[in-house]
């Protein structure tokens, strides 16, 4: 069984209104939202990565997926494997900056030690207080308009930065190793939102995933994605470049579907997000995009997939 | 770091009140109670125990922890390592068994691949609904007579024999492969316990720890400990198979400090239910061990005690 496969499997498991059929990344359980990420090392961060930015990526990786579903974030659980002194210490360091920065309470977990020489792997589940509504990935409805908070591609060009050149910095390092959860615009949103996920394994990937749920189908427009002045930089903001950032994951930006003609605006959205209309929800399967008023082909890899190397 | 001084320093984040000073298996939040295992192969697990059992194992492991807290199982998210489909397909038919047989929903969780070679690691958070009273391991009153639900050393008898033949069987494997969770006598006991937790990582190791955060001492009788018929038969019942059983782990029977002369008879546990009185609870720190009426010294391994081999 693939990683696609074995969340069927379990889907079939998972029958209880709560789990919302693992279509989402969070369950909805007495007015609490909970989500469960995992970060294993070599592949969602880099050995030489600091092991304060883990501890910090691990708990904003969660916190997103609250975000995206509206969710006061409100505590999390850690599970952490131990070994090297000096790098769990900087890990929990990472970890207690980012609890602080979002107000959210360590309250239990497990610690753990991996054979030497094992990659780290840490896990955290995420607890949030839900709000009046919880929107799903299944929401959306042709027609619905789609808009992105934040921007698309820094992470993915940081990391190709450090893949390059392990001492590289700058914002686009920076978006890799310490991804902002969208806390203040996942509850704005999920007031009028049909649908919204975060963007966290690429954006047609993800996008994929959400007509899938709702049962529809999508138009993007490339030269509508938000990208970032440190981006357009680096990698320039040309149709390859668009790709890039569609496919790259790790934005934790936030994606909704919301009714056609409704200015997010009205939602009282936090001054600094960055909000951006980029296509909308269609009656006809798959993903259509175009660029200059072009079609452009789907890329062969929409996004992160979990698969052993 | 060692695993206690990492624990000291996430208690030192862990303030707020529904982490219970991280003294406790479980969490407590908006009356759910809420616990997380991990499980890593080579460490709490075999290479060649089957996978169905490891599934088994990881719901029963944390459905224990929600029992020594008083709590109904509700729900789990898995967290889950993928790579070797046979592997991966018996391991979700073990979990799946568990939670049917524990009515527990399967509400969400993550999947991720890990580099070949690298052993597995599989998370569990469970949830349960609090029930009237949630027994921490800090309420232990000098005086509280000490209660065992369950036998000791079954679990360990039984990976010494998979330890020296990978195709041992019989009911001390099956315990060590399929332990079962005690959860129809958590909540009986939890109604009146004045400090409970399970036992996980071998009774003296874990009675330290229930004395530790109840600020108090123990007198254990080895003689008084329950053993099953199956263990005796394969290590006896003498003065070192008592410690070994004492110090085994992976028992997940109760340990409950109950007032002096409370029948737990009076408490309605389940019929099959073994409860056995097996010391009590004194001023004096630390835990004096008796046996056949003669101090016995403590053993130098208390119990298991995570460590990087």
């Amino acid at each position: 069984m693939n990683e696609r496969e074995i969340i069927a499997r379990l889907r079939r498991i998972a029958t209880d209104p709560a789990a919302r059929g693992l279509a989402d990344d969070a369950a909805l359980l007495d007015g609490l939202v909970i989500t469960h990420d995992t970060i294993a090392e070599g592949i969602h961060f880099l050995p030489f990565d600091p092991p304060a930015s883990v501890g910090w990526k691990l708990v904003a990786v969660n916190l997103s997926d609250l975000a995206a579903k509206g969710a006061a974030a409100r505590a999390v659980l850690l599970s952490m494997t131990i070994g090297d002194p000096d790098w769990d210490e900087a890990f929990i360091d990472g970890l207690e900056a980012a609890c602080e920065s979002y107000s959210v309470a360590l309250i239990g977990g497990d610690t753990i030690a991996l054979p030497a020489r094992a990659p780290r792997v840490l896990g955290l589940t995420a607890i949030g207080r839900a709000g009046k509504r919880t929107p799903s990935r299944s929401g959306g409805r042709p027609g619905d308009a789609l808009w992105l908070v934040g921007t698309l591609g820094d992470s993915a060009a940081g990391l190709k930065q450090l893949l390059a050149d392990p001492k590289a910095a700058g914002p686009l390092v920076d978006h890799y190793r310490r991804p902002v959860p969208l806390l203040a615009a996942g509850p704005a949103l999920a007031r009028r939102a049909s649908a919204m996920m975060d963007v966290s394994d690429g954006l047609l990937l993800d996008l994929a995933r959400l007509c899938e749920a709702s049962g529809c189908g999508a138009e993007i427009d490339l030269g509508a994605l938000p990208l970032s002045q440190a981006f357009i930089a680096e990698r320039g903001e040309g149709r390859t470049a668009r790709l890039f950032a569609a496919t790259g994951g790790d934005d934790y930006a936030l994606l909704a579907a919301l009714p056609a003609g409704l200015d997010p605006l009205s939602l009282s959205l936090p001054s600094q997000a960055r909000v951006t209309p980029i296509g909308r929800l269609v009656e006809r399967n798959g993903i259509a995009l175009t660029h200059d008023g072009e079609p452009v082909e789907l890329p062969e890899t929409m996004g992160y997939e979990h698969h052993r190397p």
